[in-house]
């Protein structure tokens, strides 16, 4: 009999980095597809920052925590190896919600076959969550105007890299905020940003006065901390506020304050928070949104690729300590 | 001769309660009514908080700052008693922008006529600034729906009164907050909110969860202070939040921490800053929409009215010690 390995939550994560604790790493029989089923052995996963609040106990957040006990959530792709249903044959390439394991028996529900063309790697960095995420948040609520000035923290992870592409595509006046100098040289002369900020060594409000001269129109808001407030003072009349992302507080036990209301009344800003899940009916549109820019060469990205799945649980922590250099991704 | 007295800003105020200093009251001779103009006898000023934003040298605001020297600015209601205008006769009732002044010339524009009916008083608290700002915020982005959950702060002030009885006519559940008892009883008593916080003497905490168990919807933000952080703990997925006063905030040399914006996320919500001198042009179809509810007796109102120019001076203090008992209005 061939086992495989799975992941499972056994335990709510304290807040700063992960210990092993909470996983419990489990070997079992590969099983078959049922009727209507499919069988699929998972190629590569994708790690997230969002993964902190899917193993908090926090029944308020947009989708429910994973259950103790249960397999770990993870977005992945993977192939076909066996099929009793309809839509799905031996051999083909699909991605989904697929959790940390090797193999997986799935209905099909919430799975989606990819093309051939594109890499593994690159399906998982563009076109899932990271891609889907940048677009919607981008311009459904940044409402980008060619000339504009936006701001995006966590400019070199997953997200960032890709709206900050998709601005400059636009026409805007892009600023990347990172953690290193390697990170910094990457958003701008590979990337194409026209600047960077390295929010460890620079003076954050003298940099912003110099880059942004006019002020900041978007800020597309990955990370929280320190920057937060700086890139606030900064915002222009009837700015937009995108918020995606906080990991500079996942690991708090006390949540940082965030800035005084008054501006958002004299500046007319708004701010919008907004999660994946809320959209996944919007897949195909955003899809046919992110594709052309992609075909026309205007995405890059890069991958960041552990190896194996146990490779997973210290992985996670990189998210905290800014390590990794691209797209998080585990081979499996 | 005869004089009239004007109000002139001569110093920016510090924060906090207005010292007289920073007025000087002068007496002129009443001027006439030169080619195309038309002099104005003003009857009733209003005093609103956004005063306070008016005077500060804070050039980034959504109006500039009455410069130093000029008559201090306000919105008031008037008779016009010379006219060499083709659009306006001798008697006509006016309002708009008029100033901390008994007369004044006005070529007419940003002038409107005020048609008989509603007395002066009724005009400027529901007509004026009060109902054009609560309908705007409430409409446009509290997108209240019925069943859902409002809290209005600064809900016996004369445009959160406004709010909540908007709200109670679209059958919202409308909680008020204020500051004590009294105005607690109007609110609930007089203009029909569901419920009321005294945020001086109530465990806010404890009577949010007691009189809105479901959560919070809409938050339509009139005050800053303590209850604004305890209202965000309580919003709702996909709340909205709207931000049109902060006067708490308004007096102190230190901006008050705002609340953290993890729950931004997690919670999608909706932050927007707006001030009416942004939507002048759509005054005709804010009015269209505030009117029928005023028609049918849903708006009730009641008005503080100080006697003669100079009381202005005191009287906008009571916005920091909520004094007023209703729309504080200065009869000429």
């Amino acid at each position: 009999m061939s086992t495989f390995t799975a992941i499972n939550l056994i335990a709510r994560p304290a807040p700063g980095p992960l210990s092993p604790d909470v996983f419990d790493v489990v070997e079992n029989e590969i099983p078959s597809a049922g009727p209507g089923q499919i069988l699929v052995k998972q190629t590569y996963m994708s790690l997230d920052p969002a993964m902190f609040g899917w193993m908090s106990p926090d029944t308020e957040s947009y989708i429910p925590p994973v259950a103790l006990g249960e397999v770990m959530r993870s977005s992945g792709i993977g192939i076909v190896v066996e099929s009793n249903h309809p839509d799905f044959s031996v051999g083909d390439r699909v991605m989904g919600m697929m959790g940390w394991t090797e193999y997986l028996v799935s209905s099909g529900d919430g799975l989606r076959k990819v093309q051939p063309g594109p890499e593994d790697e690159a399906v998982l960095s563009i076109f899932a969550l990271p891609g889907l995420t940048a677009t919607q948040g981008l311009f459904a609520y940044g409402e980008p105007k060619a000339g504009e000035t936006i701001v995006v923290s966590g400019a070199a992870g997953s997200v960032g890299s890709i709206v900050g592409q998709l601005a400059k595509a636009e026409g805007l006046h892009v600023i990347g905020v990172a953690g290193d100098d390697e990170k910094c040289h990457w958003i701008v002369n590979e990337l194409g940003f026209d600047a960077a900020i390295n929010y460890k060594t620079d003076d954050i409000a003298a940099k912003l006065a110099e880059l942004a001269p006019k002020g900041v129109d978007i800020y597309f808001e990955n990370t929280g901390g320190p920057i937060q407030q700086q890139v606030f003072n900064s915002m222009n009349p009837h700015g937009r506020i995108v918020v995606c992302g906080m990991i500079a507080d996942y690991g708090k036990a006390e949540p940082s304050a965030g800035p005084n209301w008054v501006p958002i009344i004299k500046k007319r800003l708004s701010i919008q928070g907004f999660a994946m899940p809320d959209h996944f009916a919007q897949v195909p549109e955003l899809l046919g949104k992110l594709t052309p820019y992609v075909m026309q060469g205007k995405i890059k990205y890069r991958a960041h690729v552990l190896e194996g799945l146990e490779s997973a649980i210290d992985g996670l922590n990189m998210f905290f300590t800014g390590d990794n250099k691209g797209k998080l991704l585990v081979k499996l």
